[in-house]
């Protein structure tokens, strides 16, 4: 199989709408970074990947790379001369030549349609894009198309009744000659954010030979923090059989069923019932009576005795006591008291919303919980309502109600914010 | 064994003090309707049962003997010529002739007692009435004898210190022709709800000759919601041993002990314990770690993992979740959130207390819960008071403690009434 | 073995920082009350022991003593002549003669070092005292001594930075003749509560006959009530192997794992595990899904369903119910609600606080729940602070945050103190 000579892998973007969780190209999943997940598939289709990372995480893109010897990456730290896609694009005009295809780092998609890239490829097509069709409104960049199907631009966030097309362009961008784009710099007026895009439009308009495919199997981004649950949910069905580590110390009193892998050292307590697809991480404990299904739960973690995590994505040295966590997201380090609840679901059943940048964004999701950002720790018997966020190095106290989101190294007590933690 | 002729069962009159659970005659118990167990068993002992319906539930009274292709039943809309019994007596005076035994529909007693009135409407008494030896104060008519222990009148709701006797009529009035009353009714000078205790006073006065019998088995009425708890154990007891659905799915690791009814499709998780006498109705899910006793659970319902129900009412299509339901009742559609609770014991030990038409009245239970109505929703760790209503269709907020009855259709918060739910 | 003549049992003492415990030389470990061990133990080493009691405890101690069938025991009431360890030596000084071991009821120690004593009463020394060194802080008399290692003196409670070495004086002190101490009394100018430990100086100065001893075992106080814990830990670490009464009632489906007393008629319910060292007191009923670990469990006491004890103190008939009961002390009588939990540990893992007449002590504990008085109890989720004490005979209503102490006889609802509670 013949192999892209490039591929451009974007992990340079910021992360503010991710928060309380960080370092989206990080964040691992069943005890993989999701970037190194990207990187070894990609290297199935490209002779070379090149990381554009930030000087805030290129030294960890770094490790990560030579800790699993992993060949064929180069990382580059992305310049500032532009912002956006542009900036990244631009940062590597003097690392590679030629053919270049450009992922975005925190999209999971199926690689494999890199293959059907290939007869257009050989069609001597300059620039092929892929997009995807989406029932609902995604905010994103539309295809517009002629009569005859052929793109004749793209439409940056239209509003939701003027799209042009119901089809979604991904950033999957193939160009047959990196030159074509870089060239495009120097006549390029604007320097805002949308370069990238105004870009490629013009190629269109001045049209460049291209073409587009439609995609159509999984996406997942990771733009918001609760878009982590659809994604550990597609690691997770991929899981097949059990696979439990001889050193796991499993009581005979407890129950395992389904596509289940525990790692090394864990221990699962008596009248504990496992339920797959589920991942536990080296080293974690499951106390008695606890019951995970659906779910991710890192290393080092305690599920503590009369647990129930559903559907839910649990870090790295989280504890947890006789909690019920569904749908919910704690990042690592993360610690609930006995008998904090978290709410998943409305009381209307309509999707639940989610504050981001002071406005409230629909989460598209029925079922969600709490949101926990890492060292965070919530008191006993606290309740978090549906869809709530919590910052980063913040206490709840105990019994607390948490109607909405609590800021960073916050401390939470009689419904008031009490000021901050020094840690 | 000759059978009565006619025998009337009362159905029309109102429940406005059964809020927030309303219907009482097709309240469900063990799966079948109250009042399909009472037209079953009078048919035993009587010809020809008329149930005197209201336009609101005729319909409905209608198809369940249908449903049930059972023979023998007419049904009569109860007209508003009179209001109370005297209404119903009234609407079948063109429809039943000759011998009639007049009973209330949400009366549960043991109808045997019908062969004991045999040989006293062989002595030709035009009159037999029923009373019952009640020891603490009981809000009805009483007996009045003469020295030979014959009764020469009724009296009305006396004064607890002015009972004239310890016996207390039943609705459970035998007239040897229909005749001797619906006369009665134009001699009436009055027009108001006690009409009916007026013309039996009336008749005594006149030396109708009659006589009366003792009951001293089990009575149960319905005038109050948390009557259903005394009333469901009185169907409970009746079970002997297990009746286990050959398709229910019965986990290995649970535990069913003494006479339990499983319905149909029902699915037992691990770990449960089910303590007779208990009945599960069709399509329900016992979630693991989940524990019933004494209750009865309806259809399509969800007691969800880490639940427990005791001595508790359950209908169809509630859903629990690591919840503590003790001595209470839940109406159909019930919603309860994760590790919502209700108390169930005084502090003092004292009889529980519970309004109705804003008077506190004495419950005479020690122990008793919440009773929820229909399609309400109560909030994940959330604490209901002993003896709280919740009213129909009616949202009580996560973490809410709620200390009195919540109207219908109303939105509890931040413990206060937040508006109607516009349902 | 030569017996000391003379065993002095201090049982006479106040215990107002002990609440909202009470009586503590009366407080049953594993069974058995603290002053039966103590005179059990010392009656090894001496001939007679002397329990000087007060007034309100003598009965009590007498009872104790005829009942369990213990000879050479003589309980003197103290008198008030002085007040402190003056007014109990003063007390008996016609009761007793010659050689004299003067000892705390409440101070639990290896009464083994007493053979190492033996050998320096031959020495002919007036009087021994015993000392044990303590690394942090403790609030006590402190040795001072000279070069030669002799002690010049005791400094009582000096401030942290002036101690004069860090050895502290047990009440643990040895006189040849009782006449040398109480010939001080006429000579002494004080009438204070630390007339004893003036005598002691004296005599130093007076350079009697003395030497020491330094005890390097445990030492348990009960000055403070969450001294009960590990007091209590130190009885459990000395259970060996499994010990389960015939007539209890243990469940197929519990699990009994380590060193574990299981009193008469006790019952287990299914699905239970309970972990060693763990004592559980006759008749007492372990709740299905109950979890008990490093625990002691009194008598009559009913560990409800779903119930998780952790290295906790439960008196005798207790009612618990789905709690979580971790690091607590549990008086007599006390109630939990339905999913009341005791909160154990700080955001900040610091050593818990808690107020003790109007001061906040540190507890030196980092895991420490409530203390709980007798006759208490404790709405359905509640949730109690870490190092919280409620008082005797008071009521937490449901759903209540319980941050400060509550008084005795107090009803806490709407996180105010209501008003007392008639009893």
């Amino acid at each position: 199989m013949r192999k892209i000579k490039n591929i451009l892998l974007l992990a340079g973007g910021d992360s503010t709408r991710f928060w309380p969780l960080e370092n989206k190209l990080f964040l691992s999943f069943l005890g993989k970074p999701l970037i190194l997940y990207q990187i070894e598939e990609l290297l199935k289709y490209g002779e070379l990947v090149t990381v554009v990372a930030n000087k805030s995480n290129a030294t960890t893109v770094k490790r990560l790379v030579e800790n699993n010897n992993i060949e064929s990456v180069q990382i580059i730290i992305q310049k500032d001369d532009y912002s956006g896609m542009a900036g990244a694009v631009f940062s590597i005009k003097n690392h590679i030549k030629g053919e270049v295809l450009i992922i975005n780092g925190s999209d999971l998609i199926d690689h494999s349609i890199i293959l059907k890239l290939m007869p257009l490829i050989d069609q001597e097509n300059k620039l092929i894009m892929v997009g995807k069709q989406f029932n609902e409104y995604f905010s994103g960049g539309y295809f517009k198309f002629d009569d005859e199907k052929k793109i004749i631009g793209i439409i940056e966030k239209p509003d939701k009744d003027k799209r042009p097309s119901s089809t979604v362009k991904l950033v999957f961008d193939y160009f047959a000659d990196i030159k074509d784009l870089l060239k495009y710099f120097s006549q390029a007026k604007t320097q805002k954010d949308d370069l990238y895009e105004a870009i490629i439009n013009k190629m269109l308009l001045d049209d460049l030979k291209h073409t587009h495919l439609i995609y159509d199997s999984y996406w997942y981004g990771l733009k918001y923090p609760w878009q982590v649950l659809p994604m550990m949910r597609n690691f997770l069905i991929l899981l097949k059989g059990q696979k439990i580590s001889t050193s796991a110390e499993i009581s005979e009193k407890a129950l395992i069923i389904g596509p289940v892998v525990i790692g090394e050292n864990v221990k699962v307590g008596a009248f504990c019932k496992i339920v797959g697809p589920t991942f536990i991480g080296d080293n974690t404990i499951v106390g008695d009576y606890s019951m995970i299904r659906e779910s991710q739960i890192g290393e080092d973690s305690l599920v503590g005795s009369f647990s129930e995590v559903a559907r839910s994505y649990v870090g790295n040295n989280v504890f947890l006591h006789r909690n019920y966590i569904g749908d919910s997201v704690l990042d690592n380090d993360v610690m609930f008291g006995a008998q904090a609840v978290t709410g998943n679901l409305k009381f209307d059943g309509e999707k639940i919303l989610s504050e981001v940048n002071e406005k409230r964004i629909d989460t598209n999701m029925n079922k969600l919980g709490a949101i926990v950002g890492k060292l965070s720790k919530i008191g006993v018997n606290a309740t978090i309502f549906p869809g709530v966020k919590v910052g980063k190095k913040s206490w709840v106290g105990p019994g607390e109600k948490v109607k909405y989101d609590v800021e960073d190294k916050t401390y939470l007590a009689d419904g008031e914010e009490k000021g901050n933690i020094k840690v």
